[in-house]
């Protein structure tokens, strides 16, 4: 049904003719007509004007013809949408009145998706028209941990102090509020799922911050209840689930317990030791470290070229062990981007 | 010849009656008694003071009964003494004149640190006055690559967007700044160990951030060179020496050859694993990850008592992952301290 299907089959772990290729932050700030409609409009109004965040979503298909669109959103929209007051600025995202007692997390709400953020749900239908089926839409959400992190901090955090304080003296508020995000993220990519996305991602992005056996209280589980209740038909064939952690090589084995069909890691473990220690069950999706794109056309080439032999034929989505940095020359994002499309010459 | 020696015998792998302990950054900002002097006397001056810089050191072994003491300087003073221009303020450490390039390399000097450092070498001879031989006392530096981090990003960094530019685009120019702080780091600890340091530290804090591959370019070799040049007597036998990495779950078996004695690992990696992976010819140290240390005395006792348990008898000391949280309740640092020295009793 779609004509560029790479990226749903390596989700499947069928077979392909080369690695589909996409990258985490792809409509952003190192693309000069994403930073033409920035300059006109604030970034949460972008997000919540379909049209627009359509067009930006387009962009890095069009520009660099990456193998699969995402949607332009933020993943504090549904915190937003829950009851936080949300504003960003040059020093980041901030949520007001932090989510820190047991109170708190009792007056977020669990808001229906339609009513609450409809945008998302027009911006995915206007993207299917466009796109004619010609490669794959990606929808996605925060993971119950990660998005707490942001509603117990107020915003990013170097140390997460915040959120171990609440997890080490008050575990039992951590649940409440880790087992309220994931009531509100089920129908949130559920109904991203209705409005026509074929692949989702969970961005667990700070759960590698986590101790292994913090990680299995307070993230894994919340993982395993959004993906267990997504309307994704049959495993693996309907809606392929990917699960992001960055800083998760100590946590591999975890991860492949939450119920995605993929892992996409960061860049600090190879792809084949990944793979070594996961076994042949899930495909991987990664791990280019984003720093290595301000390098020079030569060097991206050639540290891509390994990544694409550490990733393997079977079950391997090329992309970036974390979102592309807004300083990437646009030239450096294509010579990524055609180094996986040209693919390796295996040595017999 | 130390009364007390159970670190130095830990980091030998020599029998012990129960793991030593000591904590990074120990000598801090959650001691009232640091803040006490701190407000009097700006960071980087109190660092070149040796009564005061001694003075500091003694007090997390004055007030929690450490197994050791650590020398209380910066890693970026040798960054100083080879000629670049520190300032320390709220927003973190500044180095003017960020080195991007090899003329800049080149303008970097190699200083003798009896010339350009000798108020550390003042405090290690108050410290080993007024300690009489209790405990051991550690000496440290900075890693080349950590170092190198402060001085191309000219102070700490989210993304090390600079570093990587460099390591990517003039590998040359990274290499040339590496072995130039490897080559001022070796007769800085040198006369540390001269002056009368018990135990060396080195600290490649940000090498974690590196890919596998990066790290063995760009880290490895340099830590390998800083060991091997110590005058640290016979293996393990003389002048113990920690590596410390941040991030360092994907990199222990790297680590290892790195000619440390005593691998110090982060939180996110469990302390039974990494010794599966290195083996029993290095000892390890750490890792309680610092946020929990915001708990309860309880949930620190429980947490310390598995850190315990996973270090296991031999080559064992009890630390953090990284350093103690400014925020710390000292009753909980306490807690932590007195959890390691009752000690835990097998079950059987």
């Amino acid at each position: 049904m779609i004509h560029n299907e790479r990226l749903v089959r390596a989700c499947r772990r069928q077979e392909v003719d080369r690695a589909p290729v996409w990258m985490m932050r792809q409509a952003g700030r190192y693309l000069a007509e994403y930073r033409d409609i920035r300059a006109r409009i604030p970034f949460l109004e972008l997000c919540k004007t379909p049209e627009l965040a359509a067009r930006v979503s387009l962009q890095p298909y069009e520009i660099l013809g990456v193998d699969a669109v995402i949607l332009f959103s933020d993943i504090l929209i549904p915190a937003q949408a829950m009851g936080m007051d949300l504003t960003l600025s040059e020093k980041g995202p901030q949520l007001g009145d932090p989510v820190r007692e047991m109170d708190r997390v009792k007056k977020l709400r669990i808001p229906d998706p339609s009513d609450s953020t409809p945008f998302v749900l027009d911006t995915i239908r206007i993207l299917r028209g466009e796109l004619h089926d010609e490669v794959p839409l990606i929808g996605f959400a925060g993971a119950p941990f990660t998005l707490a992190t942001y509603m117990i901090e107020g915003g990013t955090s170097r140390n997460f102090a915040e959120v171990k304080r609440l997890m080490h003296r008050e575990p039992k508020t951590m649940h409440a509020l880790l087992a309220k995000i994931a009531e509100a993220t089920i129908p949130y990519l559920n109904s991203q799922i209705e409005a026509g996305v074929h692949v989702i991602q969970l961005f667990d992005t700070w759960a590698g911050e986590l101790s292994p056996g913090n990680y299995c209280e307070f993230a894994l589980p919340y993982q395993q209840q959004v993906f267990q209740s997504l309307h994704r038909g049959p495993e693996g064939l309907g809606v392929p689930a990917i699960l992001y952690v960055n800083e998760c090589a100590a946590i591999l084995e975890m991860m492949a317990e939450s119920g995605a069909n993929v892992l996409s890691i960061d860049w600090r473990i190879n792809l084949d030791d990944a793979r070594l220690r996961i076994g042949d069950k899930l495909a991987l999706q990664g791990n280019l470290d984003p720093g290595a794109l301000l390098g020079t056309v030569e060097s991206i080439s050639g540290q891509a070229e390994e990544m694409l032999r550490r990733g393997g034929d079977i079950g391997y989505v090329a992309n970036l062990g974390h979102g592309i940095l807004p300083m990437t020359p646009v030239e450096n994002a294509r010579a990524f981007v055609e180094t996986v499309k040209k693919g390796i010459k295996e040595a017999a």
